[in-house]
């Protein structure tokens, strides 16, 4: 059961920080908020990559977002299966120029692979940004196909 | 009848800017256009947030935004139930080092919930871009769950 | 059969440029990558829009992309048809104030248009980024609907 090895390995779910839910459920889709790297609420990384931030730190960070948006998805299966990500989405706090966005996603991917195997090979969509919420240097979105249980 | 008591309160679907839908059904979504602060086919409120645009008047414009957006889904339902609204993506046009895009965010999504009660409570990305069509200071994209008639 | 025509007249699918799979089916959807304008794996547009690229150049970079992004989803049918686009987002690489996202979207509507005839009405998001990877000046994203075979 792969949802069963997973929740050992994740975070707890991300407690919302607005008037939104961590993940929603429809049919044989699960989509998530937008996650930032947070641990226990925290922000880890601020701040724009390729200024305040490196490429190798931004990996890190994108790894644990999805980290957290990977834990929201499983919140919500209530028993549904979940069967792979359909889609990662990517948005990288990035000054004008900027140009190594897949390697700052590419941290993104590697984690979702080392906890879901090919079921975390997605497609994927990553885009520089002006700024994210308190200052994040990376959010990610999770849109993942569910069977039911 | 979610559908019947929401289309006296939302404004009417608007029309496109360009060569695009409002809103495309497939199976049990329902996946609108951006969209901008239109009333009566004109922006209400253009310019970038946390210069131009207050974060309180952006908060109004992602509130006219997401209505125009609930009333583009709802004009494709041909007779489906409106179950729940998936996601909200609110792109906010903010300066960089701009980090309140969860308070502008929840301009939205307090309407939606307003609109659709528990319905409307989604899970939500927010995002800081360089520029909007128009000049708009926001823009939001729902996807929606669908059921049958 | 739409997909026997499109496959002559589409170019091979882009071969992805870090850890993510071009495009995922998952029950009655397909979602692509984010693909930029590239012809033989070379991106032919760079910088950005309303700078170092005109509108009318970025409308072409926009069309190159979508005949990318619809090779990808084209590619993971595996026997099921295409019924229609759902969304297409388009992130143009735009300085500041930029305003004509619309015109540059349009190109790559036109070109759906011109593949998938009314098929390819989808609904569409534009907005403006920082920055894209490797330094194109425009992605965009296919969220398409299919039917079993």
């Amino acid at each position: 059961m792969l949802s069963d090895r997973l929740s050992e390995q994740l975070p707890p779910p991300p407690r919302p920080q607005g008037g939104y839910v961590p993940a929603v459920r429809h049919g044989d889709l699960v989509v998530t908020a937008g996650m930032t790297p947070r641990v226990d609420g925290a922000l880890t990384h601020r701040g724009r990559v390729g200024e305040d931030v490196s490429v190798e730190d931004a990996r890190s960070a994108a790894a644990i977002a999805v980290a957290n948006a990977l834990s929201a998805a499983v919140s919500v299966l209530e028993g549904a299966q979940l069967e792979r990500v359909v889609h990662l989405a990517v948005y990288v706090n990035a000054a004008e120029g900027f140009e190594q966005h897949t390697a700052v996603a590419d941290g993104a991917s590697a984690r979702l692979q080392e906890l879901l195997g090919e079921a975390g090979a997605a497609s994927r969509a990553a885009v520089g940004v002006t700024s994210l919420p308190g200052g994040a240097c990376v959010e990610v979105v999770l849109t993942c196909g569910v069977a039911p249980a």
